[in-house]
């Protein structure tokens, strides 16, 4: 087929069909982490980018399919921020907290905010597994990354589930909070809350903390 | 008016319709937590309490009007918590900490649940600036607490808006994550979770913290 051919070849064909349906996922992940997935139909989707609910369909079956991608893509690029991590070079907590990095980061752009503000009960029974199943995927390649940490002696012997727990959630948080029209830029929240809860993770010469007695009291 | 009156006194008509509008309040925040808002309907509430959706209406005006009053008892318990931890004695860590674990404590019940677990979104644009102002108040008594406490020297001079953020957010996540029927109580989920966070905050003696240049690279 000629370069100047009126008509396209398959390759073309699936490369539009491909930024049709991500231009799709992208406008409606915007309206749902504006004004929520209950508030939002594939009819405000639609209209949004000038075309008809009717064409949607061309490429995604149901609104809740639309969510499950949506989730998905976040998910995915949590999923590789983990696996880039894993392979960069330095200690154990250096990895750690390229990681934690750039799961704030994640969190304050639109796909990861949709992961973080979709609750399991907004999602159809057929697709909470898939979305569980990854989000288990993650907290196991944080806990992974976590014990790595440990055990090269960067950071302190820590209860690795608690600590997980307590990780994430921090990080989670930007995606209710964070104002992406704020004068704070992602990068710069994810490296000063990084930065805070990494202090609590450096090794001490003596174990226990030092103020438990008068905290418990 | 005679202790066996079969007629009830002002008093007791008033107790009475109190602990009717606190039943339907309870049913309906586990039920918001257990499916999600959108999934609950005011006929599920009363079913589950075998009355009519008209006999709420007595009580409450709309499914709206439950939301907010729910979120606005598990913040006001959030309040009551600042507001008793800043009377205790002690140093300025040890009442930001029992702050703090009240704080987690309150998020892994009802009502406190499901201030973490409704968006904004999903109240109306009338009972929305309740629900942020009482948010603000809670975040303003947890950014005083760590004043405080960098005050008197008890936790390290650190940013009080973005820690409060840190805070704030491991502590919220389990109200996604925690299992009521778990094996780990609340209470020391709350206490785990806060000596990880706090040992973050522990003074220093030597100014930054000892791993930023590899961490940054």
């Amino acid at each position: 087929m000629l370069p100047d051919s009126p008509f396209r070849s398959p390759a073309q064909r699936a490369a539009d069909r491909a930024a049709k349906r991500d231009a799709v996922l992208r406008a409606a992940v915007r309206m749902f982490n504006e004004r929520g997935f209950h508030a939002t139909s594939l009819d405000d989707v639609a209209t949004s980018l000038g075309i008809s609910k009717r064409t949607i369909y061309h490429y995604l079956a149901s609104k809740d399919q639309v969510l499950l991608e949506c989730v998905t893509i976040g998910l995915n690029q949590l999923l590789d921020a983990a696996a880039e991590a894993r392979t960069e070079e330095g200690s154990g907590r250096a990895r750690l907290a390229r990681f934690l990095r750039r799961y704030a980061e994640i969190n304050m752009d639109d796909f990861g905010r949709c992961v973080i503000r979709t609750g399991e009960e907004a999602l159809s029974a057929e697709s909470r597994p898939r979305f569980r199943a990854l989000k288990r995927q993650i907290d196991s390649a944080l806990r992974q990354l976590l014990s790595d940490a440990i055990a090269d002696g960067t950071i302190a012997a820590t209860d690795v589930r608690m600590t997980a727990f307590a990780l994430a959630g921090a990080l989670n948080w930007p995606a209710r909070w964070h104002d992406p029209s704020g004068a704070m830029p992602p990068d710069a929240v994810a490296a000063t809350l990084v930065d805070v809860l990494l202090r609590g993770l450096d090794p001490r010469p003596v174990p226990g903390p030092a103020h438990s007695p008068s905290e418990r009291s």
